[in-house]
């Protein structure tokens, strides 16, 4: 069959490509350390899992609204509200089979061909692969290091800006680095969408997978309620990934295009899903709890090791499951100069370490010169950590 | 914010507003027949329930591949060669959140822009609003009465043919009419296929909901597999409408087009769900023998009513779980002419028979004189059937 032009356009995770060297490991007798997964190993709270069994149970298994069960948008708009500063109501909620699709629609909605859109780098390669599926053209904006936290390069960020530009992609709670913009950085970033009226997609994923739970949100900002699409996932918070709920969150009207995209593509998100997403927000948060009790502890036993790992230094992040190690000096002493593969190969050989590299987060920039490679601790117990990450300093002493 | 100018092309399914009329008739104190709901009021089987609870506490609530688990693959591309004598492994199956995405994902997949598409009309709208909303041309054929059935005018598809024609749609076993090709047919639509090399989706969401259990497919004539991607769904075999599960089946090399667009979209289908989709498969099928023996009777029953109805002829459909009867001379003798809305209307009003029309399901070709309604017959039970179609009869009479 003949393949459409656009797929050509099409990029992807690469990071599947990890998995699968990691089960050649695991499948020839290695022990793997699974550092590459952006999923979590803990089970989802339990009054999510009941809630899901009643409403299955009480039929609420035909279809709903393309926009999502009424009390779910509701309670989406009240738990946003009460984090976030913000007075939405379930008008402006859209539910979605996940996060992901937030962004796939979100382009659809509000990007033309040949707009220009500025996306945070390294950052979630799917924003690439779909802005340049769909048409538009990718501004890759800088995340960078600032000595004991990664932050937004906003200098990069403004210099790019040229009468194209018409959209901005905010990951604030950033995977891979866990970055998050400071509150006068929060303060520049609204005034520079304001200035040049962007839309804004604001990618939340890691809002509640944060360990002081302090998160505050940009859309609070004046002008960004207005401009803003929030992306909103159950994935992380209460470990649902395989689950599929999420949300877009933001003006009417483009909420409502996003419930005419949604009759298009997937008629609703599954129904009893939805009834449990209700309990998740409305119910007992002590599972909730437990998940970011878990997470801070797996955290600070990997920083603590990888800082300990002679050529390796690690920020410790106060959001998110990832880090995001420099192993610039251990990739040279090694030999391993630029070639990431030859040097996750490596570490995978020897010590079952499995991690993904700065290059499954798009296309490197022009002048880095560090190099990183992404360690999730979220589908890892703290006592394979320490075994992996100890094998890891081993290797690198 | 600005919209994308792209969604001035982007369509709806129009039968939402039909609800919301019924909806209002009902809070005015009105009983209403629901024959507009393209919905299931029946419980999904059982079985099928317990599976997803189990797979649900065993921890199947991670992500899984984008493709979909491999048990579900395996089970479809067993049940589809079984049922449709073709020679499919998992590699031709790719899960989706329900039958609908494969028609979107079809067009990524395949259609350029300013590509022509052949597609059924009157027909789901949704095919008409993504080849439109991505950038393709709708060539709309007929699907017309012959007789004591419906069936597809393929002289007309073939007049409409055009060196920019790429691709077909065939909805065989046909909403909203109940169509199906016949042998002879099915062998000249293949021929057509062939000869003009067009790439065909083909939608056979209502191959299982057939009241002779004689369905037949047309991928499996010579030719056909390799230019086809079939459309499944668990929706209408199993009650499962707002689970949301469905696949594309068809060459691997365009399956892994379709992988790759769920990786870029949604991640993968809820997994649990997935396993309750084994279940249905492979487990006890009386739930699903049930619900087909449920909607035979219910179209007897209504088929009958309607045609004692004067100025009503109902074709008997042998698929589906909609009626199409021609309401021409009803619509004429109560003066309404072609002004569906008002008869609609004044029907609801006067009986609280809810329907949709000729007009949810494409715009009319040029030469219809005859007018139709659709009246769907999966969420009413035999009881309301009878009282409702009794007093639409007691108003036409």
């Amino acid at each position: 069959m003949r393949i459409a032009e656009s797929i050509s356009r099409l990029g992807t995770e690469t990071a599947f490509a990890v998995a699968a060297r990691a089960a050649a490991h695991a499948d020839s007798g290695g022990k793997v350390y699974p550092f590459h997964l952006g999923d979590l190993n803990m089970p989802t709270s339990q009054n999510v899992q009941e809630a899901a069994i009643k409403a299955m149970r009480d039929g609420k298994t035909g279809y709903c609204p393309p926009a999502g069960i009424a009390p779910l948008r509701d309670a989406l708009a009240q738990d946003t509200n009460a984090k976030r500063g913000t007075a939405y109501s379930m008008e402006n909620v859209s539910v979605q089979p996940g996060g992901k699709p937030v962004i796939s629609k979100f382009l659809m909605a509000l990007m033309n061909p040949g707009d220009e859109v500025l996306c945070p780098n390294p950052g979630f390669p799917i924003y690439e692969s779909q802005i340049e599926f769909l048409g538009g053209k990718v501004l890759p904006y800088p995340i960078i290091p600032a000595g004991d936290y990664f932050t937004f390069d906003l200098d990069a960020l403004e210099k790019r800006i040229t009468p194209k530009t018409k959209l901005l992609i905010i990951n604030d709670y950033h995977n891979p680095t866990g970055a998050e913009l400071s509150a006068a950085e929060r303060e520049r970033m609204a005034a520079i969408a304001n200035r040049h009226n962007l839309s804004v997609l604001l990618d939340e994923a890691y809002f509640e997978t944060h360990y002081d739970d302090k998160a505050t949100s940009l859309v609070s900002l004046p002008g960004m309620l207005e401009r803003s699409v929030l992306l909103y996932t159950f994935s992380k918070k209460f470990a649902m990934t395989g689950w599929r709920l999420g949300a877009a969150i933001g003006p009417k009207e483009v909420i409502d295009i996003f419930n005419k995209i949604n009759v298009n593509y997937e008629s609703c998100t599954c129904q009893f899903v939805q009834w449990a997403g209700v309990e998740g927000l409305t119910g007992d948060q002590s599972g909730a709890k437990k998940i970011v009790d878990t997470l801070r502890e797996r955290r600070d036993v990997a920083v603590d090791i990888l800082n300990g790992t002679p050529g390796v230094t690690c920020i410790k992040p106060n959001a998110s499951f990832y880090l995001y190690p420099d192993v610039t000096d251990l990739m040279d002493r090694k030999g391993f100069g630029d070639d990431y593969d030859a040097f996750a190969e490596d570490v995978l050989t020897k010590t079952g370490v499995s991690f993904c590299t700065r290059l499954h987060f798009g296309r490197p920039l022009p002048g880095e010169t560090r190099r990183y490679i992404r360690l999730a601790f979220s589908g890892i117990d703290a006592s394979d950590i320490r075994e992996g990450l100890g094998k890891l300093k081993a290797y690198a002493s």
